[in-house]
């Protein structure tokens, strides 16, 4: 048995079914190993990019990591964006990095280059070069462990050709399932004693919080005391939807976040990290906690965020408490010409039970939240890290782990571009997977940024730098030039009706939603979409936002 | 004058004109300040790869770098396989990466990555994050510097949001040029004796010594001592055609250049390293130099190769022999049903004066040199770093660069996926590219290195890994949706007649040839692309080649 074979069989033995690929000369042996590992699913991508954003996504719905294989330094380097995006929301990835033979290293060859620096920037707590064939698996066992760990991580496995193709292999039995801590009885009294005071608190639930479970939890918690529950700005995965507690998303830009925490005067964090600024704004605070609010940790990341919220129920005797659920409800049917907030109706309107809805719709996306907060219950994935590309790829692996629940992700026309190959795995897998991409000709979050950076008015060589109209690109092509059907939409009617077509119809489809730059000119570019991505804001709420970002 | 208004006009005065892009909020105020210096050109790239991409192929074409923008760690992450291939290249890139405020460090929001470590993968010479405003200007003169030196490289400068947005900007005047080195007269001497000798010499020619001087230079060494000539494997720039020397490039395969060496006396490295293996395979030597070769430097990178080649010249009196030079010869229009063989024939039939030509189309380009080896002198532009997906944005790069010359840049489909993104920029910018896309619905180049690496039979799972067949890609499609004029040739006469079109049309064209898989079957594979891949080579050669390989 070589060493790739050893690998294989350790990976599948501790349950990584599926390994997103884009292999080279170096991971040849890998890949012939394939044919000896049939639990092994191998599933090709055409860009890095793709293999580990569909690992990200695919171990977000599953539960557990995949594997990728990459090529080298520069493949690696590729798939960094997507790495970075599951490590920010601590998502476990078993990263397989190819290399050169051991001893090919001296002679920097084309392809040589210092692979362990690069994945330290999204594997800090583990990387390794594998030393030997016979210790390869033990590599691979330690690799899994550390990735699958609370919290999750990329994990990032460096494997030599001659490592993979030496006889000698080992494999090794699975890691012991991870124990995450319970919370430390003293912290959980003192914030029961916080709660009980009726001072003005909110629970920030992140990470593992965010499930069904924990919801209930936390939602029993605010019947019991009036505490207020915020969820993380970007959640790894929300369950949501009519039936489950419902929960305001904390906003993207700061302005509004600033107004949805002030005048508190506790934060308890519940897998949540304290909330910060996205970008820093000239003049404006970095950290978003108002003066005056204390902070306390309820479950930090290697904590099991469900136990600690069923303690602190517990230390409140609220077990019994009604938690309020969402209510069942659809907006209308759209009709007229297509706007991004009409295609956001429309997924409301037509969202089936158990469907998975990946958010990179950017500005785009201002609706979504309000048009499907009582449909069906759904999960929601969203752009942990910032890092733009991460939508179609994540729906690539979302669809391989849930092969029997449709995937629709949003994309906005500039991030789509990052990673467009993802369309042709879903082609390839025949994914149920709907792309709408919003087509409005613009990296039209940059025209809001531009100003709120107070980079002044821009002159023409500058908002050329933000607009895509020339030439417009075709999604529709680019889609059915990968195999996917497409379709292009700039009705409200017509985009319902490939909508429903797609929900129908087994397989890839893309829809094209023709939209127009919804925000033009300084205060309506910033207001509509800032009121917009809270829509549970109270109407007093509201007013003090529109006040704090006047002029 | 805050700090990016200071590092432009810092960057244009030092002769830097041209930018590519893929901003993001970080990036504002640099994007604002382009109104204020109209001598820097900002191309917009929908991908950081095509960025890096354009930058490297510019540089090559240009003699001088161009500045790229990138955003924080993901967007140098995206851009990293192109650096790399610029790094090999010893291509000089100042390379511009966006960060975050320096005082919002501290709050790791969401994008935030260790950017310094990534950036020393492709930047070993030249990493600095600019610590505050008034020294920006001081750190783009360094970094010019740095990127323009002798050897040329990426040079690294991360800029801080609040760096660049601060008042108190200060721009600086240029570096001054830089003196390459000349040769140490005893080195000349001394191999000088060896070409007196009649022991069996060879020049390894690379870098600057690929250039119309150097290469009549070496050709009049050659003429003067029966010297052979030989190109390393990947240029980063070859100047060839009719009326220029003819030279010999070392092939890819280990196997084939072990012949080109073979029985070599002494090797004489011409700004150019020692000849290894692209990859290690089981079994056989990655250092190529045969066993009683002995190794010399005439001109190490950072000498002046041209200089030095003069100074043999006239320590062997060659100053008056006679180069042999390429006489002017084309092959015939090709006819009937396309191969890739006919596609490089038809290049070779049509391909004007002053053509850019650059190839990255792997298994689909081995008749490339043969067929345009006697047509009007161009320029070849190679995969110096081995990281695929170097074509398309180099061509963008090039472009830019001579924008009266037509690129045409061969890619294979599996190469092209990685950065296809470039399309968009060249319908943009409206470049006289010319793409041509070999699509085998093949990584045919893997089917031959899984027989290499001795990774066995493949069984059906692992040579899916190698299939890109279903769905097969569409490019013409694809390219039309970003804007570009693009047709399908699956004959030899749709094919020239489309080359023709785009000849003589300014503006971008794809042409998308359908050929077969050019190779099936272990020895019919290896053997055909092994051969075709250095056609000057004499009988007896061949003839030990095929002996060399056979099993």
């Amino acid at each position: 048995m070589n060493g790739a074979q050893a690998l294989l069989k350790t990976l599948a033995d501790a349950g990584v079914e599926v390994c997103f690929t884009n292999p080279g000369t170096s991971e040849m042996h890998f890949v012939a190993a394939l044919d000896d590992e049939p639990r092994l699913r191998a599933v090709l991508t055409l860009f890095e990019g793709v293999a580990t954003g569909a690992a990200d996504g695919y171990a977000r719905m599953a539960g557990k990591p995949a594997a990728t294989l990459l090529h080298l330094g520069c493949g690696l380097g590729n798939g960094l964006a997507n790495l970075h995006n599951a490590r920010k929301g601590k998502v476990p990835i078993v990263n397989i990095v190819g290399d050169h033979a051991t001893y090919h290293v001296q002679y920097d060859a084309q392809l040589q280059s210092d692979i362990e620096t690069v994945a330290r920037n999204v594997s800090p707590g583990f990387v390794r070069t594998s030393a030997s064939t016979a210790q390869l698996g033990q590599d691979a066992v330690d690799a899994i462990a550390a990735a699958r760990g609370r919290p999750g991580q990329v994990a990032t496995l460096i494997l030599p050709a001659d490592v993979s193709w030496s006889e000698g292999g080992v494999p090794c039995p699975p890691p012991p399932p991870v124990e995450p801590k319970a919370a430390d009885e003293a912290t959980v009294q003192a914030i029961a004693g916080i709660l009980r005071s009726g001072q003005k608190t909110a629970l920030l639930l992140g990470g593992h919080a965010l499930r069904e479970p924990a919801l209930l939890a936390a939602a029993r918690l605010a019947a019991a005391t009036g505490v207020k529950l915020l969820a993380e700005v970007f959640p790894t995965r929300l369950e949501r939807g009519a039936g489950l507690p419902t929960i305001e998303r904390l906003a993207y830009f700061a302005e509004l976040a600033g107004v949805q925490l002030a005048g508190l005067q506790h934060l308890v964090l519940v897998d949540a990290k304290s909330p910060v600024s996205f970008f820093a704004y000239p003049g404006k605070a970095s950290d978003l906690v108002p003066p005056g609010c204390t902070m306390h940790t309820l479950a930090a990341p290697e904590h099991d965020a469900l136990a600690c919220l069923q303690q602190l129920v517990a230390a409140l005797d609220a077990g019994s408490a009604q938690p309020a659920l969402q209510a069942a409800t659809r907006p209308e049917r759209p009709t007229g010409e297509l706007t991004a907030a009409k295609a956001c109706q429309a997924l409301g309107h037509l969202l089936p039970e158990g469907a998975i809805l990946i958010d990179e719709a950017i500005t785009s996306g201002q609706k979504l939240g309000a048009m499907t907060a009582g449909a069906p219950r759904h999960d929601l994935l969203t752009l942990t890290g910032g890092a733009i590309g991460q939508g179609l790829p994540s729906a690539v692996g979302a669809a391989v782990a849930c092969p029997t629940r449709p995937v629709i992700v949003l994309v906005g026309d500039g991030a789509a571009m990052y990673t467009v190959q993802a369309l042709w795995t879903m082609a390839r897998e025949q994914l149920h997977v709907i792309g709408i991409v919003f087509n409005n000709a613009s990296y039209s979050v940059l025209n809001i940024e531009l100003e709120r950076v107070g980079a002044g008015e821009p002159g023409p060589r500058s908002r050329a730098q933000l607009d895509l109209g020339a030439p417009q690109l075709d999604f529709a092509r680019l889609a059915q030039g990968m195999g996917v059907h497409a379709v292009r939409a700039d009705s409200a009617e017509a985009f319902c009706a490939a909508l429903e077509y797609a929900l129908a119809t087994p397989g890839p489809h893309l829809i094209e939603a023709l939209v127009p730059e919804s925000i033009r000119g300084a205060k309506r570019k910033v207001l509509p979409w800032v009121l917009g991505a809270a829509p549970h804001l109270p109407q007093p709420v509201a007013q003090a936002l529109k006040r704090a970002i006047a002029p």
